[in-house]
């Protein structure tokens, strides 16, 4: 797929078939949020890849929106240092939402729709997945072939974003 | 350019030529920013875009590593609400890097580089941009054709990333 229209025509799918990703797609999404870009290259994020259904149950109750990660064929848990330490600077997640876009363009890319899963139960996250204490989980990507396949193809509902001359200064605010 | 070829060949460029972006690309690109998914969508970013070579001049020195923004064809600053005020929740970094990400492979698809250059000096970026006292502008991007087209081919040095293998845990850290 042309790079423009995967960012074009991205959108958010949250319930997907059974069909198991191939071993390779995976890997490609992972090694997609690998190459991006990171603040003096630190790289400061982990992948906990899971794809045991009872785990992606009990990983749907860690936030009020999560419920589509019980259906996900592979769920990417984006761990990193903990985010609201004193003196982290705001680079952690901005160069986590770089990394997330890559993998989600790259799912996309594969025929692969994805949904990002807010964490809001941190100690609840942390007990199914066993990442350090300094460490914090945000975000959990769903991801798996869409049950609706045309989700890959329709044309985007006018209306989902703002216009752009309303998010766009020209030279000065 | 294929996505996985985007993300996949995507680095840094630092260094520009003196040719002028068309006007479709950068609408082509910031368009890609602005189809960028966001938290409940609430797409809490502008952009700002700065052509005006003193401007740029002066916004290379909202921090020490923004000199390459003395000499970008066009800077887009990168502006949300302000992601320290109390209660600031972690997605609006989050989101802004995914927009910046699509901005990024955008551009890169069209044979435009850029480079991100974090914002030390909030007070002379807002005294520069205008913003409003209750925004923020932690990045500003530098686009331009790279000096050294190659830049756009040259395959990556290995060892630029950590092996996957040391950010991946698999069901469980």
């Amino acid at each position: 797929m042309q790079t423009l229209d995967a960012i074009g025509r991205q959108r958010v799918v949250r319930a997907f078939t059974s069909e198991p990703l191939p071993d390779d797609a995976l890997s490609t999404i992972l090694h997609a949020g690998r190459r991006a870009g990171s603040s003096k290259n630190l790289q400061r994020w982990a992948f906990v890849t899971v794809t045991d259904r009872e785990t992606l149950r009990r990983l749907s109750e860690v936030g009020p929106w999560c419920g589509h990660i019980a259906g996900a064929t592979v769920a990417i848990a984006l761990v990193t240092p903990d985010p609201r330490a004193d003196g982290s600077p705001l680079s952690i997640m901005w160069d986590l939402g770089r990394a997330a876009q890559n993998i989600t363009l790259a799912a996309w890319d594969l025929g692969i729709g994805s949904c990002p899963g807010t964490v809001y139960e941190q100690a609840l996250c942390r007990s199914i997945l066993g990442y350090p204490e300094d460490h914090h989980c945000e975000y959990i990507l769903s991801l798996g072939y869409p049950v609706d396949p045309t989700d890959l193809t329709r044309p985007l509902q006018p209306g989902g974003r703002h216009d752009l001359a309303s998010m766009l200064h020209e030279e000065r605010w």
